[in-house]
């Protein structure tokens, strides 16, 4: 095992994401700071807060820098932050008089949150687009299998009838609601944060202050908010909560899923699936497993980013810390699980004919519930509840179908070949699903 | 020690909430449930699915039947829900053939869930009424010391003067957020829970199941969700997660209080602190600390109802129990945790004259960052770090001014006693104030 | 729902546990909180530290008194601590100058932590007994189906043949490991706390100190730590991670049991399982869900109790009370969970014919690994799974035994028939159950 | 910010430790593979279970083979493990009829695991390393600093007065028991796995497997479990727990040293501590953040751990996939919590002056304790409270001696003047440190 699938090639597929990695690569991490830093340079000189000229030449030349990582690594350690060790490598490339209009009436946490905001940005559209893949694909899922019949399994065992489509309705729905919530998470969330060293703008004029702040905002395309976030830290929390949300829904389905590929079941299996070296029988659900492995693991990177919510004073380091470290795991390993679950359902296969046999395993004790209805009107709800448990004890027994012998052994004018038919017995599946489709945005 | 402060007559006023219990009680739960039932077959009655002398005798019997919890242990446990017993208990009490249309056509979750959920809106209406006092309160603080000078700390120390105002402001804007997440989060889970055995809703025909469903959430002013949501638990979870949220910036402004009236900070105080029996000249902040203590259990409470979200099949008992023993806990530590911050923030007493006295006691270096800035227009920004790096230590060794060695120290033009008022340095923190209170809602 | 499952009687049979409620009632806890007071006074008094007369007191009065939980309601909450309105309650019963020694030269954390160490023995008896238990039933279940032949299912699918006997073996061993660690763990666990205000013991003489503290090990039988454990949790951090290994291997068998009695293997059943109102042929593993629920929630208080192992200073308000939050239902939920464990495992049918014919349903596919062994010695690796895997598609469409088709398709000498039975192909499994049987200390 | 500060240049030295990263990366990952691989030929050679020869050729090719970890990216992913693909290239390298016998009568999980323990034991030799240093550092401190008296504080504020030695031993005792701890895990963990596809060692005769079992943990110096652990992972979790309560113990002591080198307190400073750019008056305590960040990190992943213990039937993916997420993270975590800490020690400046003038500042309250014990032979218990309450607050406001004001508001024959002495009221805080120091062992 490695110490991080992040930094492993060999797990790298399993438990991690190409695409936010590229995001929070050490490079781009420093690219982004830069970023923030030649944006700040450029609006006080467009401000005269700094001279012009100094604006200039800092984004000429740091717009081209290219930074070693190693360079950063032993002052990130030393100061507990990349950014003042980053600032002098910046001055240093600059170089003259106009070095000192580097990071200019900023604090360090000012450019390391907004660098942040700019990566997080990256992240929410690729999270956006997946899910708008998911609920794509389930949403053809759920409307090809409006009369896939397959027995429903409530408390690990089967009850009524329902329908696959009406299923994948069920695993669609938390996604429609996912889109609402990052919707409206992300105009929180991907805001300017400028606050100078103790989030009072202090090392500039109020009237400098505030324009440098408009016009970051402007230039960056991010919300302005009423005062600097330097120790509110809710919006990195409900950030964090939402990819355990997220990566929850995407688990059920994905557990779902190793159930009805499960030996006994093999309503469904997965197309290419894990092989194994001894067992050529089996194919192993392998990218289910790991949405599972991966959610769980989610939950508790949410968790420490609640933990870090609890920012002492001003600045607090070992909270600001604690996100460091498990914020963009989070968003990696979010991506990655919906990633694979968009995978995992495109190559699910859906096995109608063994959905079928697995209902007639049952020798019709799936419609016991609409046995009792209809032997309800016949006599009172106790008697029904002993007759029918009854009769389905004999029926999986005997293996005899269960209305032969509630015909035989009840006297009713009750036409039990009527009601035999278990695609009758599917009550308002094929309305939910459409309702549940109906709720689509696009 | 006991098993829960939950039912601990010692422990209640410290770690639970009267209001949330009282909605959470045993009889307030079976009164949900029942009242679940009662409108369930007044709807049904009145749209003919039932006779309506049955939904009239269910109501005026049930609306009055009082039941021992006791008498629903038994069948709890071995039927793991209570329902089954519960509406035994019931139909035993109509009586006759009307019995049979008590619980008509829906199954146990149903009822448990939408009872659950008519629950749930009284707290919630708890935690709107509390947010709204912390708002207020918080920005009452906010405004009325706009002006109390005091160090902010960074990372443990003195960084920058800042005001009180600005940390109240600070205090105050994430609750203000929490205010629009509940608003927002509120309308997606007061919704109806209406599935039947499987979520097909197959005991009942297409026509009265739709139109069960309708007159249901219209009678009990809940939404209507597009299909049953049995197994989707994103939104119980998201509620989890919203508590979770909320007693996390409960807890760091608990958290800045315990430091602030530390020894040695002194800056504020508890009025009428916990006592120590041996030693009168403390004063503990007790609600700060079972504030912190709360806030970090409802993380893992949080995290609990996470997990749950991986809900097996049509419906899965083990996650479903899991929010059963998780959500109730967590609803009762947000509400006792922001009753406590209520409290806490009432009996806050701030000290200005302790807050000036500590800035007095940087001997100026809390002015360094503006001591750089002025210097910065004469020399070097690396000269600056170097001499106000030393002359910062010389004024703690010597108990001298900064600014009086740095005058001594460099040949400027610089009016060091112009600059010397620390008001004079606390940045756009009025501006601030003014921005946050201007995002209150009423 | 209601608050807590440990405050409701609706739910106390399914999530709590009537043992360790009684011993962490609220009567409980004053009764032990005085056995420390009460113990402190009788070594003092034979000391000669406090007058003897007064100890013969306050023991005659203290021994005998009742007091009402609600009286230290409005101090605790407080006072943030139980301890001092206790000993004002109780000095009053004293009367007179005797009144003054009690709680004499101590501070409240030292009875309160010395109480709960005595509550804490008596739970540990709890669990010893039904660890015992637990062990007693599972290496019986081992023993008895040492040849009760099953299917061996890997990632969710059937994988080779093995015994049920095996399969308990494997929910055995953990147990045998976790009456090792709670042996040893005991051993640090069960220990005085007798610091004084801060630690130090500075309202004793040393003598007195060392004197006092070496009567009351003796006098309670609880070890003698080298200093007080005021701020050092970790004994306690270890027994709330000992509790959550302990429920883990518990949920793990209910896995398991969920799985195995499951529609498509119903393997093993629930004599008298959950009963469904409109599904009389179901019976829903309730126990083994509330043990999956009631283990899940533990990994989250464990994690609470692990947080306040940041204990700051010499005392800390806000840790310590996540202690009181979190520990006593974290022993309550272990406790339930295992006590169910023990009923589920009484209540275990195991259908052998069951798990004959689900062997039987794989048409030999289950021995694709003896034969890939078998034909290993006439051809390649790379042939053998090439031909084995395409002979095992074949034998589940045509429902022919593999080995049949095997024979048909390859031209070796091998006697297919003699391989035939499963019953050759479980392995050591008979050995590994001697093997861990073996193990087992009494 | 990065992806994981485990694959990132910038952040590694904060967040991560070179050591277990060396030891769990890919390159020794899949040397410790191939280890366990060359091993089991080697002794199925000795043993005539595969032929001698082929045996040598394995060891000697596969000793000597390199393998780029991005050959093993798209097995894995696609087989949910990394072995069989391992394998592949194994047996190709091997080539002829040889190759078949590589990896001969195991399963993926057997030589994963065994690797696995394999690492394990390099890294608890870390732990054991690191612990031994910190046991030794922590005792010096606690012996150089019997006499530097400080304030003691409990629940945030000054108690009464201790020593910084006892401070240090408080520290120092949870690493003595952390080490009795590892000592007695270790024995459990470091075993073999050794089962077979399903635990039963069916591709092996008894003989053969048994042989093979014990030649194995010969060679590799393992314990020999009674039978396979595939799918009990309470060792593992257990592991996790350790860790979590080791970064624990190390996160109380950050925390400390941050409270204690905080403005306002300033009794100890972090030699070199990280600089402000804007600030060059702070010193900010970066290790000590970085502990407390990880070590809350570190109990979200032993959590995650805890869960994995739920692991399904004879082998469960996404239970296992789990831990390869956390466990190498938590190892490295804790690794570099520890690693963090002998430095943040070593580094650590302790101020005796500021400790006495801290107490100065007390104006005599700090033994309002001494105060109430010696008045308590001259009034009553509560006489003494209020006596003593209102000087305390007299003596803080009028910045006057307690003792002062007591001999002037008592009339009783203290001799005040004798107690003065800070000194004499350190109880036995000597004492109590000696004890500590007796209990290291080496």
């Amino acid at each position: 095992m490695t110490v991080s699938p992040f930094g492993s090639e060999i797990y790298k597929d399993l438990f991690s994401d190409d695409d936010v990695n590229a995001i929070f690569s050490d490079h781009e991490h420093i690219r982004s700071l830069i970023k923030v830093e030649v944006t700040l340079a450029e609006v006080q000189g467009a401000l005269d807060i700094i001279p012009e000229q100094a604006a200039k030449k800092i984004k000429t030349i740091l717009e081209n820098i290219v930074l070693n990582p190693k360079e950063l690594t032993h002052g990130t350690a030393r100061d507990g932050i990349v950014v003042p060790t980053l600032v002098k490598h910046l001055r240093q490339a600059v170089g003259g008089d106009e070095a000192s209009f580097v990071h200019y009436g900023v604090t360090s946490q000012d450019i390391l949150d907004t660098a942040l905001v700019l990566q997080l940005r990256k992240v929410i559209e690729i999270f956006e687009a997946r899910i708008s893949s998911l609920i794509e694909i389930l949403a053809k899922l759920a409307n090809e299998h409006k009369n896939t019949i397959m027995a429903a399994r409530t408390r690990s065992q089967i009850s009524t009838p329902t329908t696959f489509g009406l299923r994948a309705a069920n695993w669609l729905m938390p996604f429609i609601r996912h889109q609402e919530r990052l919707a409206i998470l992300k105009e929180r969330l991907l805001i300017l944060s400028f606050g100078g060293a103790s989030g009072t703008l202090s090392a500039l004029s109020e009237e400098d202050g505030i324009a440098t702040a408009k016009a970051l905002t402007k230039k960056l395309s991010l919300g302005l908010p009423p005062l600097p976030w330097h120790n509110q830290r809710d919006n990195i929390a409900e950030l964090g909560a939402f990819c355990s949300l997220l990566t929850g829904s995407s688990a059920k389905i994905a557990s779902d899923i190793i159930l009805l590929c499960g030996s006994g079941i093999n309503e469904v299996s997965i197309k290419d699936g894990g092989k194994s070296s001894t067992m050529p029988q089996k194919a192993n659900p392998v990218a289910a497993e790991a949405i599972i492995a991966l959610a769980k693991t989610n939950i508790e990177l949410s968790a420490a980013l609640q933990h870090a919510q609890i920012h002492n004073n001003e600045r607090d380091g070992a909270a600001w810390q604690a996100e460091w470290i498990n914020l963009p795991r989070c968003l990696d390993v979010t991506a990655a699980c919906i990633g694979h679950q968009i995978n995992l359902l495109d190559a699910l296969q859906i096995y109608a004919d063994v959905m079928k046999a697995n209902i007639d395993q049952t020798y019709g004790t799936i419609l016991a519930e609409t046995a009792s209805i209809l032997l309800s009107s016949h006599m009172s709800k106790s008697e029904v509840q002993k007759i029918v448990g009854k009769a389905c004890i004999t029926a999986l027994e005997t293996k005899t179908d269960l209305f032969d012998i509630l015909a035989q052994e009840t006297e009713t004018n009750i036409n039990w070949q009527d009601h035999r038919a278990v695609k009758k017995h599917i009550g308002l599946s094929q309305k939910f699903i459409e309702h549940t489709l109906a709720k689509i945005t696009n």
